[in-house]
């Protein structure tokens, strides 16, 4: 008999042998339907794995990511199947489960294509095999058996993987008719997969090399549940709709010129402005908070990050060091702000009295990401992140934890984001010597963010060893309008820059002593802020935040020039309002304005040039009835106040 | 007998080789007396030279700057020779006239050093010199002639400098016991040079090259004059009182730090203020008068300065491009942002109703200078623009000049640079093959800038031959408060750029049409206005600009509480205030702050804290009686409003 150990602690004895899937079964039958993977001593198995010794079991529902791993896993080898059967001879790359979902990388042979219109024909052969129950059957190999079977195969992208293995770790799975060389786990049949569709087919270099044959990507994701996948679909088109990447361009908000480079954005008018009230609102509430704003160049020397430690982090794929006509003085496009922030700081002296000191910037960084990895404004090259760093004495780190945390609460409820939760990341309790400051100032530090956390009413998870080598953190994660979580505001306490740039104060006992650096930020990055925004939002922006305020839509061209009067007396109000005055028809002119978003309408006929009103219509929601120009520009101004204040 | 034309057109008959000097002489003795050189068809001569031929004639008094130039030339050698006399074997490098005096790079000889406590001696030396009139005269000399003098004289200095000049172009001049190498020209005699200063030493390598030896070069300055030179000292000393780079640090603006890098200026919190100020400033007119603003990143990929052209002018002696791991991807730090704004421009199409589109952005770009050349903010390697392009159609041009000077009255008065001067730089006539555009074109406008500036009542002078090879310009020359002269503000056409990013509109034609590009800035840089700005002001700025508004001073602690209350309510007013809360006398915190150049200051006693006011006094100005605290808030926010609106 072994001893199996389960999640709550309790212990229970089996015999040897025994699956995973079968202690499911003993437990209930039901469970036994609802688990897809079993992980056994920290290791992810199949279910019908055999367990040999005593083991810690954790069974995983569809919740739990394992679970889905191995079920999308086994969907992409169910594809695989189904594609061998259709496409007699076709060879296979790589098939992994990813977030959502599953893909293939495939070459169908010379000539042959697989498009958009075949996916429909591949789906229903994979619904055919998956209710025949087919069993996933692990086998281990020699390298050399592994090497025969896809040499006879002929499938010369296997042998390629093959041959960068050891010998000894070798599997091979097969379910029906198909074989692949894989680590699993997979599920215990095909029997689960019920709701299967395929995405999308897109062409991806072999090992992503563009050097290598291009194959064929098909995406597809598959469910335990019609229902499942009919509300992913459903998900899926509603975060198509809100693509910052459509709707920026839909709205003229930013733009990419292959001449100025891949992800470097060319804010575009309206989303300059968008930009710039996001930055104003921010810079008001800082001010307001005490921050000191500073305004630091997009480069530095090589020696500002020789001392930072940047130098060696940025090396030979990142942006290369700028060379200059001067022998030995080189620059880096800034990677981060705070080594400009240390040397602000060490320009003039400080005294204890002077702490907390909160210098802030909307200070824009440049990182090299690969251009593959580039996405919209989620993934650029270059972005201003909203930074700030609190320099403060080791007493004072609770209270500015409380006031950043008050700070994030703040600006959240602001874009109505209130669904958000926080991790603290603290040291690995049994590897301190891997991190840099004192036990004590560790113990202090830990203690001020948990307790700071706890009495701002803060819903966290501690997570031990996630803390940086050089500080503990706190990090915010956000759930947007359609369920999706982003991860948004961070806090990190910081011992190693101080060192590394001899900051320090005198203390009030007239010695020097070494300050402590916070680093935060609330958006992150503002490109990448605002992309989650219009994700969230659908590009309806609250008011505070959209570009243009109102549009004056006169009914007809006997209207214009009092139309123009309002455009006027509204942006010398500073309300952005813009004018249509094409000659269309008024139903026109407010449909398509509706779908610029512009969040009122002013409909300007006979009656309003007479009464020196304007018929306000809120975008979305329709008539709110007439008012005085100025009567407007005040509730413009209450609504904005009533968002933001 | 030749005929001399004189600069009015009138001609006159002299004896063959006549001098200017005694031309001036003929004319009247007075006139003399007033001139120091002679500019001879197009040759600047001395006075003292015969003229051959017929000739057209300037004779230059001291407001001419070649007169200044041979007048401080001369001294430079007075100076020389009495180094020479009270240091023997002293070696002479290179001793020009500059801007504003002269100076001479000496070697005094090994273990010999000149300090500023020797320059009042010197001083006398050239007094005395001065006083004995002796002649400058001029000697044509072979080359080898100067070599063997200097040779004997034992200057390795000037023999490096005779090697390097062409046989039959060497000429010495003598005053006194010493001679130097020299161009020329000089004035007759050392008699003019009544009033002498000489101000400064300072270390300079020879030739400008850091492996050569450092020379002592000495500055001086001297006038015909004692008054003169006396105004010219007052003038220095308060150049020096409003040098922005003390001022800078005073009031604690900006820094540099060298491991950042020379030339990158770090905006410390009252500098970003005041630089934000302006900025909010500035776009607030630019978007009431329909300027779009976009913002874009400080880098470009090569192409887009290949396509723009400005790779092929930043080459070698700039800031080199920046490699990354991509093999043929390379970026630029921005060196100008027209590419940048023409890409936006080309990412939608444009109809002729949409023009002039002006885009406006305040633009970092990057320009390598030599160390040697950086000085505070008025040269440094990283500057932001007040950068705009008017896109506009040929028939618009005139308009479009015409606003934008309008624009540049309004800034200039906002900032009140009351007295400005503008110049039209047009086309060489004679060389119209060195400008792209068509004759036509240049012809409309050219036209358009000389009209629209007559129209707007702008001071103007016209250069032809100025132009850029794009473009005919409009530049602005603002003089400060005490009398120096900036270039401020310029408005370029052009239309190079149109044709090389193929920027179109569509015409009412319904065909493609080539759009104008205007160029302006009005601030120029940000870095270098402020610099003007803190010199105009010494740092007292008008109050919509000041970093700080007020500061609030209790006369005891006993008024803490209440005070801390004025400035909780006043900074929630969005008007900047500070408190000084130290246990000093009041006498002293007003001292304080007064030289903080803080425009208010807010008295804070028991009438103040019982009856819920503040007692105001204007910096520099003293008593303005008391206030409620709405009360000072409004009238804050109208002295602002008159200010700038």
């Amino acid at each position: 008999m072994i001893k199996i150990t389960f999640p709550d602690g309790s212990v229970k004895e089996y015999r040897e042998g025994i699956s995973s899937l079968e202690i499911a079964e003993q437990i209930s039958p039901k469970l036994a339907k609802e688990v897809y993977a079993a992980t056994v001593n920290n290791e992810v198995e199949d279910l019908t794995r055999p367990i040999a010794t005593d083991s810690v079991l954790k069974l995983h529902k569809w919740d739990d990511e394992p679970a889905r791993h191995a079920f999308w896993h086994s969907s992409a080898h169910l594809m695989a199947e189904a594609l061998e059967s259709l496409y007699p001879g076709i060879k296979f790359g790589i098939g992994p489960a990813i977030e959502n979902g599953f893909y293939y990388d495939v070459d169908p042979g010379d000539g042959k294509v697989i498009a958009e219109t075949d996916l429909s024909a591949i789906e229903s052969r994979m619904k055919e095999l998956a209710s025949s129950n087919e069993a996933y059957i692990r086998k281990e190999v020699t390298k050399q058996e592994a090497l025969d079977y896809f040499s006879r195969k002929g499938d010369e992208y296997k042998l390629e993987l093959i041959k960068e293995l050891e010998d000894g770790t070798i599997t091979l799975y097969t379910q029906g008719k198909f074989t692949d060389l894989c680590r699993g786990p997979h599920l215990p049949s095909t029997e689960p997969i019920k709701a299967i569709k395929l995405l999308s087919v897109a062409g991806a270099y072999w090992r992503g090399n563009e050097k290598n044959k291009m194959l064929t990507r098909i995406y597809g994701i598959t469910y335990p549940k019609q229902k499942m996948l009919d509300d992913y679909l459903v998900f899926l088109e509603e975060a198509r709709r809100r693509d910052h990447r459509r709707i920026g361009k839909e709205l003229e908000l930013f733009t990419f010129s292959p001449k100025v480079g891949m992800g470097l954005p060319l804010w575009m008018p309206k989303g300059a402005e968008l930009r710039q009230n996001l930055i104003n609102f921010m810079t008001r509430v800082l001010r307001k908070r005490g921050y000191q704003i500073v305004a630091t160049p997009h480069i530095g020397g090589v020696n500002l990050y020789k001392t930072s430690g940047h130098f060696e982090k940025y090396g030979k794929d990142s942006f290369q060091p700028i060379s200059t006509p001067q022998e030995g003085e080189q620059f880096m496009l800034k990677p981060m702000n705070c080594p400009h922030h240390c040397e602000i700081f060490n320009a003039i002296p400080h005294s204890y009295k002077d702490l907390p000191l909160k210098m802030a910037e909307f200070g824009t960084v440049y990182r090299y990401e690969q251009s593959g990895e580039l996405h919209g404004l989620t993934r650029v090259r270059s972005f201003t992140q909203d930074d700030a760093h609190h320099f403060c004495r080791p007493d004072q780190l609770k209270e500015e934890f409380k006031s950043i945390i008050d700070l994030v609460q703040y600006i959240f409820r602001a874009v109505s984001f209130t669904d958000f939760t926080a991790q603290i990341s603290l040291r690995d309790p049994d590897n301190r010597e891997k991190y840099i400051g004192t036990d004590e100032n560790w113990e202090k530090a830990e203690k001020a963010i948990i307790e700071a956390a706890a009495e701002k009413n803060l819903e966290t998870t501690v997570v031990p060893g996630e803390a940086a080598f050089y500080g503990p953190k706190l990090d915010f994660m956000v759930k947007d309008a359609i369920g999706r979580k982003w991860q948004l505001g961070t806090i990190q306490v910081d011992y190693n820059m101080p060192e590394r740039f001899d900051l320090t104060y005198n203390g009030s006992d007239n010695q020097k002593h070494r300050p402590i650096m916070i680093h935060r930020a609330i958006f992150g990055s503002l490109e990448r802020f605002i992309a989650v925004l219009i994700e969230n939002t659908a590009g309806k922006f609250p008011l505070w935040l959209a570009p243009d305020k109102a549009v004056v839509l006169p009914i007809s061209e006997k209207f214009n020039d009092y139309a123009t009067k309002v455009l006027e007396f509204l942006n010398n109000s500073d309300i952005c309002t813009l004018i249509d005055d094409r000659s269309e028809k008024i139903g026109k002119k407010i449909r398509d304005n509706e779908l610029k978003r512009i969040p009122y309408l002013l409909i300007i006929g006979e009656k309003e040039t007479e009464n020196g009103t304007v018929a306000v219509r809120k975008q979305g929601e329709g008539d709110k009835g007439s008012m005085k120009l100025e009567e407007f520009a005040g509730f413009i101004a209450s609504e904005i106040a009533r968002e933001i204040e």
